[in-house]
């Protein structure tokens, strides 16, 4: 380690990231990490397949003179000025850099779908906790603080009450460029297509108003697009839980673009049109409405929902790398253990996704979780 | 006939309704009545079991100086001063009356669920077509202004495109007493349940969107909630076209009041939130949303719904209405046969709804339809 080098490990140090692999979705990492307050992170390194498209991705990205550039990946996993690894690699990829990763004390980010299946996800998982090192996986959405006023709705008993159906579509009309050379449409590398990109979204986001309880039966409708190699353009499904509470996903490469979360419960009902990604960065709103009768007659509503506006000082993809470092500052200074809530939240998605798939392979009969 | 009487099939009288059975819903149809145009219609009649009860709807209803108190049932259908009858019974009864009413030339509006079973609904068809009269269901929302501008952006093939997903869900939170005594809950009255009160509407809708195309395939979930006389309470199904369409319906008489419908398409989304009892009677609005993308490193997206208002001069039961009357009066005319359009869309609704409780009898396997 160099003199001039910050000391690693430091809670007064900001946390040094290093880029595995240079997606396109790597330079809204980068841009968040830009917005966040300074000495919060920095992007130490970047590496790729190879030097000349790590060079590229940092000068469209103007980290040409603040990050080191590497190649290939294993350089990046042993350079001692990267705290924490984002892996925006394709899914196929991520047990082998995300393990790697963790067996040197490297922190993991990692885009969605975390994995393939639950089995790579567990593996993950084992090796993040055996080296002390954080687990998030990149559903930004999860920290809008949208997502918390929403989840101190559902929590309220008075607002919508006992859950009763969930549903969730998630969904972009791919050009037919996207369609043929996309990440998300090869088998090698991102063999769970639209249910990987997008149903993630969808299963995350039922599972999250459950507050993490997962279904008893999943069923997946024959209503199912692959292209010619096998990999699911668009699939739905339903959940169901002994309680009764019925939930639906929709995800689709083939539709125009949506992002609805609609939760219904005894009291009432919340509605989100653009979970995943907000219409705009500096807020975001949702629908309400609780203990709505049909007025005398049945010639209206006693109310109408309520719009609820929440404002946020950061786009949601900062405000995840705020939260990250938070955790990552924690173990540093010896507080905790490494937090493992967003390891159970990836870990209880891919087990509905794993369904979801299981069920499309045995011909749309129901999987018991 | 007496001498003061009008005479009836003369275009330019109004229509002469007579009210079978003194059902709360009768009421909304009397103020709509009321809301008409002069000369329009008036409610000539009121039968019911009683004539205690019949002298008491007609009180509240204000037409105790207007109308005539009959009963049994049968002395409506005798009565010469009624065109035409509304028949607000519990379901099981609408194929008796219905056939009835069409037996002695009465054009036929009834209240949906039509009745308890296709076959039922092929009975009063097969009799109005044979005595060339009018058959129209209550499903007042189809009549709404809002509806004929959604109809216009779905069939426009730049605004929706493709249908690829649609989402229904109507619910009410029922009452205690409801539960205990409603109608709508007793296995001799109205056996559907929630089903063919709200299913109705669900399933109405998805066939609206889908310009009345059949799915091929239907399936009943397994979460399902029926009180103990068996009488469903709370259900949801898939539907499946050919062509990749997938629609789920929620209909429950346990969850917080919605009535929503999300239409999804290659090209854009249309939303409604109140379709069959619009939250004000004056206007009703839905969102619309074409071609719309994620912004510039997905951070955004590059337009938001646009809220599209209707106002219109009548609530939507009177429009009803006056699409009834002026299909009637085309008959009086000769210039048509009774229009077979409304018939058409009741059949095939009755048809789905059918094939949703077959699923359910059947242990939710999937019914081909």
């Amino acid at each position: 380690m160099s003199v001039s080098e910050p000391e690693a490990d430091h809670p007064q140090n900001p946390i040094r990231f290093g880029i595995l692999g240079c997606a396109r979705i790597a330079h809204k990492f980068c841009r968040a990490i830009s917005l966040l307050p300074s000495g919060t992170a920095t992007i130490s390194c970047i590496s790729s397949r190879s030097l000349d498209k790590a060079r590229q991705f940092a000068t469209s990205a103007r980290l040409l003179s603040s990050a080191k550039l590497l190649s290939p990946y294993e350089a990046l996993l042993e350079d001692t000025s990267v705290d924490a690894v984002y892996i925006p690699l394709p899914t196929s990829q991520h047990v082998t850099w995300a393990v790697a990763s963790a067996a040197k004390g490297k922190h993991v980010l990692i885009e969605k779908p975390v994995a393939l299946c639950v089995e790579e996800v567990e593996r993950i998982l084992e090796a993040c906790e055996k080296n002390g090192v954080l687990f998030m996986d990149g559903s930004t959405w999860q920290h809008h603080p949208r997502t918390a006023e929403m989840r101190r709705l559902i929590d309220d008993p008075n607002r919508i009450g006992q859950l009763r159906l969930i549903h969730t579509s998630c969904s972009f009309l791919a050009t037919p460029e996207f369609l043929q050379n996309d990440i998300r449409v090869k088998p090698d590398l991102d063999s769970l297509g639209a249910l990987g990109d997008l149903g993630w979204y969808c299963i995350g986001s039922i599972l999250w108003a459950t507050n993490y309880n997962l279904p008893r039966t999943v069923v997946a409708s024959p209503c199912l697009s692959l292209n010619s190699s096998g990999v699911i353009l668009s699939c739905s499904a339903s959940l169901y839980w002994d309680n009764g509470l019925v939930a639906t996903l929709n995800c689709s490469f083939l539709s125009h673009v949506s992002m609805d979360l609609s939760v219904h419960g005894s009291k009432g009902t919340l509605l989100v049109r653009d979970l995943t990604i907000p219409y705009r960065e500096d807020a975001a709103l949702f629908e309400v409405i609780s203990g709505a009768h049909f007025a005398e007659l049945h010639i209206g509503w006693t109310k109408k929902p309520e719009e609820v506006v929440v404002e946020t000082p950061l786009p949601q993809e900062a405000l995840m790398v705020l939260e990250f470092v938070k955790e990552v500052k924690l173990v540093w200074d010896k507080k905790s253990e490494p937090n493992l809530k967003w390891a159970d939240t990836s870990r209880k998605t891919q087990m509905v996704l794993d369904a979801v798939k299981r069920s499309i392979d045995q011909n749309f009969e129901p999987v018991y979780l």
